[in-house]
């Protein structure tokens, strides 16, 4: 099956991690338990069914030269400037059309996945659906009435996949609590798997500016539509089909989420050596350094070579208020 | 006056202001402020009245090496072992009668005082009552009900020195704060002035051992009363005098007594570049690296460059568990 590729996108800034992650250093090229980073699990998740010279990496010029680093053996394609998703899955796209492959999946740079071999499986039978020239997305049973997700209406059917009826952007808390309730929606977690023929006949019905550019995405990157592909494409289009999966993802979407991926330990988790003393539900980061803690809760603890973070864990969205006046205050080298 | 010396006793271990102090760098070698150490300006304050050629320091093996360093024009002691401080003093004394010395004040290496001149008058005076053979302390005009000093007890008489009724030790609550509401007592900072000749006599009166072991200290270390001088020989003597003083006085005895000495920001107070969101009441030292804080309060946090301290600040004297845990661990390198 070498017609079968992978898309990674490896765009995103990855504010959230600071000072973890850096424009230069975002959330995909990190080590969130100390051992390889998120960028080269998802592509070592995929061997042996895709190689790694079989997946091709679309990143932004800020940490090209970090993600090169990372995948010696695949192929990496910079963006000019951050467009989306549309234009990046193009970008790739054309370039697994020009190596010969026939089908890709797209799958974000920077999410964890427990159980492997099932994501593997759910792949498998993704590319298989798609061969008949369905659009297929992969979607996470929810586990709780997430805000932050996308969701994704599944319509009657027997068989692997199952029609989309609708996308739902991120709902009010009180829709996602429904939704979860309904026991017909799944999380939209940005995979999805296509043949390179069937996402271009999509772009040629509902993203023209995109559809006219792949003759050459990078010296026309400006005339394709800055538009994800789920808005784009996955909305408008009739042939879109859904697998759901439950193989423990998670999109590790702040510090606060850490404690999805990592064990417990007495004083909440983390990575490092840590003595604590009466303090519970902390999320420590500090590879490099003793944490002690007395008598805290619920905190968010991060050290670095140049910054120490100490934050509440519930307030950790508001590490971008950080980055804010880190610019204002002429210190961006550290942002 | 060329007679007037000063012994600084320069032994403690000061665990509380972990992970910035250790066994090799205690609490008076160390800025706080970013500025020089508590021990460098315990000396340079007493200059011009006694210059740094008239300082005798009195410190321990362990941080022996810390202290010569700071202070190369004066002398350095070091006890074999630590016996509190009579035998320290006792030391110190001998030491200025063989320089040729006839009077000296005793001052801790690792206290603050604001109002420096002030400070100096205190001295002056203290220095021409104990020419008359007094022992003569220095007592602070209490500001709090507080519970770790002691406080001596103030009696009748006129001007610069009054006699000392009694010595209180370390009071519970309620009695602190009768001692303050009763406007009799200060707080017994261990600070004293006295001639060799007086202090020879009170240790001939009341601490045979140390009296005994003058002739050669080091080798008849111990010999010599395991005891404060407080309790071996100022409760005792008859002729122990006080100076009221009220010039800026600080301990600063943990990490929580920092904003008693450093100006407030809007974060709490610190030492390095802290940048804060929705954060208050906080105490930051991190010289060496910036620190972020996003909707924490009253936190103590204190960045070195092998270990991180976040501590509620009203729970900071727990950090005595942490290094207990840590020599457990077996990172006694850390302590």
């Amino acid at each position: 099956l070498a017609e079968r590729w992978a898309v990674i996108i490896a765009g995103g800034r990855g504010t959230r991690f600071w000072p973890l992650s850096r424009r230069t250093r975002p959330k995909q090229v990190l080590s969130l338990d100390g051992g390889p980073t998120l960028l080269e699990r998802t592509i070592t998740r995929l061997s042996p069914d895709i190689p790694p010279e079989r997946v091709v990496v679309v990143t932004g010029p800020e940490m090209a030269a970090s993600v090169r680093d990372l995948v010696p053996g695949s192929v990496v394609l910079v963006e000019p400037s951050g467009r989306n998703t549309a234009p990046a899955i193009a970008l790739g796209a054309v370039e697994v059309r020009r190596r010969g492959g026939a089908a890709f999946a797209v799958l974000p740079a920077d999410h964890v996945i427990g159980d492997e071999a099932a994501f593997r499986g759910a792949l498998d039978l993704a590319f298989g659906e798609a061969a008949g020239g369905a659009l297929l997305t992969l979607g996470v049973r929810p586990t709780r009435p997430e805000t932050g997700f996308g969701w994704i209406e599944v319509g009657d059917g027997e068989g692997a996949s199952r029609p989309v009826v609708r996308f739902v952007e991120k709902p009010a808390l009180a829709v996602a609590e429904s939704l979860l309730a309904g026991g017909r929606h799944l999380w939209n977690a940005g995979m999805f798997v296509w043949t390179v023929d069937a996402l271009v006949a999509a772009f040629q019905a509902f993203m023209p500016g995109v559809a006219a550019a792949l003759s050459d995405p990078l010296a026309r990157w400006t005339e394709m539509e800055a538009t994800s592909i789920d808005y784009g494409v996955l909305e408008k289009a009739p042939n879109v089909r859904v697998i759901p999966v439950d193989f423990g993802w998670s999109d590790v979407g702040s510090w606060s989420a850490l404690p999805e991926v990592l064990p417990a330990r007495e004083f909440g988790c983390g990575v490092g050596e840590v003595v604590a003393v009466r303090s519970t539900g902390n999320v420590v980061h500090a590879p490099g350094s003793l944490v002690a803690l007395v008598g805290v809760d619920n905190l968010v603890v991060v050290q670095t070579p140049d910054a120490v973070l100490v934050a509440r864990r519930d307030d950790a969205q508001s590490i971008r208020q950080i980055l804010e006046r880190l610019d204002a205050l002429g210190l961006g080298h550290l942002t």
